[in-house]
């Protein structure tokens, strides 16, 4: 099948809004770049790291706007070259995680980098399992533009029983994985219904 | 009036959502400091400086979450001495300005410096000069507990004519510093109706 | 203690944003009022129904706005009277219920019914238990001048095992119970510390 | 090029959610499809009618909620034609007007009508023009499964100067007109990049 064999594999950029290493959402993430290995030919997850970006201030911008500061620009130049995103997207005091703001700031700022692109949200936490990050997040799709799948959705609570990840932060629950496959499917799905000519 | 002269100052702890010099919204905190000192009796602007704070990770934290950054407990000090708050929001990609979300994350922490405190939001921006963020930062002040007046609101549209600020972020609007001491006036008799025994 | 026999009692308006006959959010409401009536002294629990409400048409408005349909200006009546309020709000499509939409926008047209007054929110349903109506609502207070206290926040979600409701919406599970009561205490004590002199 | 005159007429149903018969936003879907009807070949806006909905009340559904009373059925088939929306989205305290929020409910009850559908949203008013209800509606087509547009977005300040709308309400300004023909430019663009085969 050679017309198989030459569809190019699409890139899902994988980002965690948090920096802390036992994070539940990176376990998320790394499971969903498993869960693609193992399962889902034609999608693959890499993991941007935004830990070493700067908090934002503009003023830190050189060439009128135009010239980041390093650690920004090498974030932006990946950003630019994902076909689409999964958001790990904890909630921090019913919004969204800032670390994960400030990425989205960066990478909108002079030539938006996420523009017109596919995206899926993943989170995990208390209450309502991120819920509430998510809602956010959306509205703030809405300039970046994104192009959002709706179903389905993933809140992960957490702290129900029995445990849903391990002290590393680990998912280790069958349900919420295969839960993880169906959101990775619609996002793929959703991004090849946008991108095909 | 001795009873008068006893009355203890309310402190309005300021706290500016951009870290960029020349922001407008800081313009608007300068001013509401000089309104309050020419022609409120009983309020004080005290502004609180963010710019030191680092990214938001909860791994930085000692103690079992009880311990700090040096920056971080200087700056929950001052929230916790605060009567009140008033937070310069400008609006980031239709959501609240990343510096201000991880002020707000890290005096949040452990002990919440928020707590039954009442808040009063100003912002100023294009669009809907920053009312977007307005509305997300209310949503994180109902887990945060604090207790924000209704109105009025102040939503500056700061590139319409004639010119609101100059080239250094100062409000040079008399219309707005008029509209600005109101919103003080209003924060302070909420604070003095939810003081009161 | 003469003072505290002559302390009025502090009328609670409920308000279901359900019409349905064997709603969860108007058992809560129900399950209010015993609660006040068993065990919070100085707190009362009045129903309002919103049923013969018509679908809201400032067209259907008088004397340039100041009359209104006789179910609307009885309801209008009501809500004036009240000390505070307790909406029992489901989510309808995540976002407020379209009744209790249609009673909140007639009891603010000409002169603002619900003007400077305290309220709460519970909500049961699936999901998130209605929570993402409970956020919408309290962006709705902030042009209504509602003041909502923050916490407990009560969201049930009602088909969680073991039942919360039995066939005709009546609250069967005695820690939502606890909790409802707890809300309501947290109405009173924000109420009395708003009213006082 | 017998392929493009057999390609077929899109359908945009459009709503508008106020009842009131000098409606700024009727105006702007009248607007709408005149603008179709003058200069957007391949795109037709048919108006929906949504004054004789009766207020949602899921007891009025029949045969276990897959009959509807007669305007519901007749709405819900209209709904179910469309190839996409146009949604004329006024505020009403800060939220989504009643009478839309209603239409929503009614067709998204047993099989949901709206699902996996186009749509854009343009809105009239004061303050922000409608924006804040533009944002609660997005988030109530998430569950819906709408797929909004993100650019360009449109909230006319129906109170500026010079006037947007005569006293019936029609749109007499040329860019806003001009605004709103791009506005439906882009939800036709979107509508045939998610239909494509």
């Amino acid at each position: 099948m050679e017309a198989a064999a030459a569809k190019p594999v699409l890139r899902v950029a994988a980002i965690c809004g948090s920096l802390r290493k036992a994070s539940f959402n990176s376990g998320l993430l790394r499971a969903a770049a498993e869960v693609c290995e193992d399962s889902i030919p034609g999608l693959r997850v890499d993991h941007l790291d935004i830990s070493d970006l700067p908090l934002i201030n503009t003023d830190l911008e050189t060439d009128g706007g135009a010239g980041f500061p390093p650690a920004v620009e090498a974030f932006r130049a990946k950003v630019c070259q994902a076909d689409c995103f999964l958001f790990g997207a904890p909630e921090y005091n019913y919004s969204i995680a800032t670390p994960l703001k400030n990425a989205l700031d960066w990478a909108s700022r002079g030539k938006n980098c996420w523009a017109d692109k596919p995206a899926a949200i993943v989170s995990a936490g208390g209450g309502f399992g991120g819920g509430r990050s998510q809602y956010h997040l959306r509205q703030v799709g809405v300039f970046l533009d994104l192009h959002f799948i709706n179903k389905p959705e993933l809140c992960v609570q957490a702290f129900q029983q029995p445990p849903k990840f391990d002290s590393d932060g680990n998912l280790i629950d069958d349900q919420i994985r295969e839960r993880l496959k169906q959101v990775l499917l619609s996002l793929q799905a959703f991004t090849l219904r946008l991108q095909k000519d």
